[in-house]
């Protein structure tokens, strides 16, 4: 016998999302266009902003603080938005959510671009432009492994990438050389797809897809993980009831509010409404 | 016996194309895009921004105008990225533009929209969103009925939506709520495929996307065009011959550069570089 559905008052409960910074807010863009019925709250942890240099168990730390934050704010679902925290933290966060009264489950990004990479590539060629942390962490190629062990991945570290857009539109002609170094060994190597392995590349796709040509498919963390998202919400019977027009989203940040909300309109790319400072580990000093 | 293919130079020109204002970035964009290999000249008339009031005579002189400097710039193809225009004038540049020696054709907005929006249907129910001057027009019901007597056209009258993009990014919840209520007969109506019959609008396309489901196929001038220019420039054999890189682009204005320069970088999403002002109608006081 089928387990009962979820009742309404528990379909009704936002999606979690979180990431180090503004960059998860590609993926929430994803997500608030694929979904536009559900509810999000979404948290920057941008007072311990970036994670890159950070031990793997502090991040496990870091990772369990904020998803009982956003248990706490009753999520039916939680949803990874950043490469280092999936990498170090994701088996821990899992175990964690499960321990909860109604199982949480817990998705990130990596496989997601995998699986969608895989499903586009005809060549079997694929290209990853990603920070050299995930590079080397190899988070890529394993999940691709797993998901096709056939497949050629071609990556390339992009240490100046996040940090250019970060510091904001307009990009004049040295990002443009910037990035077009990056993109050569892609456009050498013919791969016919490219995964973009950072949250904040997807701001300049345009550029990106501009020199590898329109024959070449881009995968994003955002697109590829929305799909994911929508597949487990259909299989828990978890989507929202509502019927008629958009859900809410909503901010959590536990740095400064007002930088949070100047970067984060650029990377939301829809207007941004409240947010909301919280201090992590909770209790903590502002 | 089939006509000779231009010689390299010639195709090596730039394609000219042109608006009232910053709005035809958007096309540019889809073109910079979609033919990477191709060179651009984009000039924006915003000396005499907008052409909403203008007399259909003083368009067809503005359109002639701006088409003769284009032509002194040797464009190989010319695109009409202005609605306004495209109704008023596109008869009158077409005849110029063919006497010219080589014959230079003129591609225009609507009729690719028009085509693209019959292609993408199921239900034959397409929306448009556009300004009231070109819904008055009728000339998207004209190319609909051309294409495809048999789908019905929802038009809404946006008198709005054009000047709160103008003004800018972030949008607030006013904005939000003006969206809406344009988007509500299109919801009520239960088309499945929306026409953005204003260049302005592929800035708010994840709000609309949003506002009308994911089911919902948006057709953008842009891209739509994008196609329509590939195909022109393989009829007539007029690809640039490069093989490596990316062509370049640089624009053109009858107003101020630097106010040009500052919103026309976030209509294009991509570095805007040179802009140089000219004087239109030629010899005129800048």
């Amino acid at each position: 016998m089928p387990a009962a559905a979820p009742p309404a008052a528990y379909r009704a409960r936002p999606i979690g999302v979180f990431d180090s910074g503004v960059g998860g807010l590609t993926v929430l863009h994803e997500l608030l266009v694929q979904l536009p019925h559900e509810d999000f709250v979404y948290l920057g942890d941008t007072a311990r902003f970036p994670y890159g240099e950070r031990s793997a168990s502090e991040l496990e730390r870091f990772c369990v603080e904020i998803a009982e934050e956003l248990l706490a704010r009753s999520v039916k679902l939680l949803v990874v938005a950043c490469n280092t925290a999936t990498s170090a933290a994701l088996p821990a966060l899992r175990r964690r959510m499960m321990e909860t009264t109604l199982g949480v489950d817990v998705l990130a990004v990596v496989r997601p671009e995998a699986v969608g990479a895989v499903a586009a590539t005809r060549s079997g060629r694929i290209g990853l432009l990603a920070t050299p942390a995930t590079v080397e962490s190899g988070a890529y190629a394993e999940a691709l492994a797993a998901v096709d062990p056939h497949v050629t991945l071609v990556p390339v570290a992009c240490p100046d990438l996040a940090p250019i857009i970060q510091s904001g539109f307009p990009f004049d002609d040295d990002v443009v050389e910037t990035v077009r170094g990056y993109v050569a060994p892609l456009r050498a190597a013919q791969v016919d797809t490219v995964i973009l392995g950072c949250t904040h590349y997807p701001l300049i796709r345009p550029m990106l897809q501009r020199m590898l040509g329109r024959g070449v498919e881009i995968v994003t963390s955002g697109a590829a993980l929305a799909r994911q998202v929508q597949h487990a919400l259909s299989a828990r019977e978890l989507g929202n009831p509502r019927t008629e027009g958009e859900g809410d989203y909503r901010f959590l940040c536990t740095g400064d509010v007002d930088a949070f909300r100047a970067s984060g309109t650029r990377f939301l790319q829809l207007p941004l409404g409240d947010v909301e400072h919280v201090a992590l580990p909770a209790g903590a000093a502002a």
